[in-house]
């Protein structure tokens, strides 16, 4: 009995996960393409084929729906920015750089919107945020030699986080009449740069002060 | 007549720029001590000791409140970074840089709620963070020398301002149990150091390719 109880149950779980799955999907792919405001439940609704009622058994409001979206967005790209550990640490800088200005491209409205400023503060939105930066400062500090990890330079880490989401913020909008993109690879150069530079910087700082 | 009757609504008008005024920076003083969500309509006009009614009058949503605080702050916040143009560039960075990092810690929890990230994006905050970045970005590059003045400069220091917000959101919380906060001085010095570097990258890059 208990064998044949657990079977459907199983299923059950297996088809609520999928189907929790393929509207996470549809979900990051409209809040990528749409501003917060203008992503439509019925609109999502119906591109699911399913009822109104049934999403909202998944996702009691479009708030949940998009926090869930945003943590599997923040998943995928620091799995996606993820490099070969055997290669040199200044080309995997420019490797992860890359692969991060070309999902930001991917999601220009929804990082937009992201970045730009609401009323107010959310704090699970935070959160997804905060540790998003947390686990890129972590993969940086852990290719930095030990004496290079001093506090400042952790806020230099946090710093130049700030820096890499300013400039694809502006880099991913379309340029002014007449005005040129900036290259990707131009970009991707003067993050490295200024990175490394940073590092150095705030690693001298306090020997500097203790002179 | 026309005299007789002018008077009295000029006073009027003073009236109301100035009850306006007051709880503007009323209202500027509690959203820079609580979070959006915090502030309590009630308890300020119980402080401005005016009925709700009459509040509403001067601003008829807690968002408006809000946004015209804002902007107050932003403007006080420009004018409170000028500094002496008589004194070298460099100095002036630093000196801009040190009345920022006050700034920021005065108005503490509204800098953190507006910079932490909420759901969806208010048109009229993102314009009011724009303007100031870019006021920012102008008076740095007032000082720059026409070469130095490419639109990889200019995107570079929008990722500074991006590197000094950042920064200042970090510094500004009271650090880990056990772990000192870091110096005013060393911040500034650091953010200083950056922008130089960052500068100087920004412009080297078009030259590298051009070769």
């Amino acid at each position: 009995m208990a064998v044949r109880k657990s079977r459907p149950r199983g299923r059950e779980r297996l088809e609520v996960e999928v189907r929790r799955g393929q509207l996470l999907a549809l979900g990051l792919a409209m809040f990528s393409q749409q501003s917060y405001d203008e992503v439509s439940i019925d609109e999502l609704a119906r591109a699911a084929g399913i009822s109104k009622g049934l999403l909202y058994h998944y996702f009691p409001t479009k708030r949940d729906l998009y926090v869930a979206a945003l943590k599997l967005a923040a998943r995928q790209l620091i799995e996606q920015t993820e490099t070969d550990p055997t290669l040199p640490p200044e080309e995997r800088i420019r490797l992860g750089l890359t692969t991060y200005l070309e999902f930001v491209e991917a999601h220009r409205p929804a990082y937009s919107a992201l970045m730009s400023g609401g009323i107010g503060s959310d704090p699970q939105v935070g959160a997804i945020l905060e540790e998003t930066r947390g686990a890129f400062v972590a993969r940086i500090v852990e290719d930095l030699p030990r004496e290079l990890t001093t506090p400042l330079v952790q806020l230099a880490l946090r710093g130049w986080i700030g820096f890499v989401e300013a400039t694809a913020l502006k880099w991913v909008v379309a340029p002014a009449k007449g005005a040129k993109r900036t290259r990707q690879e131009d970009l991707v150069e003067l993050l490295a740069d200024v990175l490394f530079d940073a590092v150095k910087r705030a690693a001298s700082l306090p020997r500097k002060k203790a002179r």
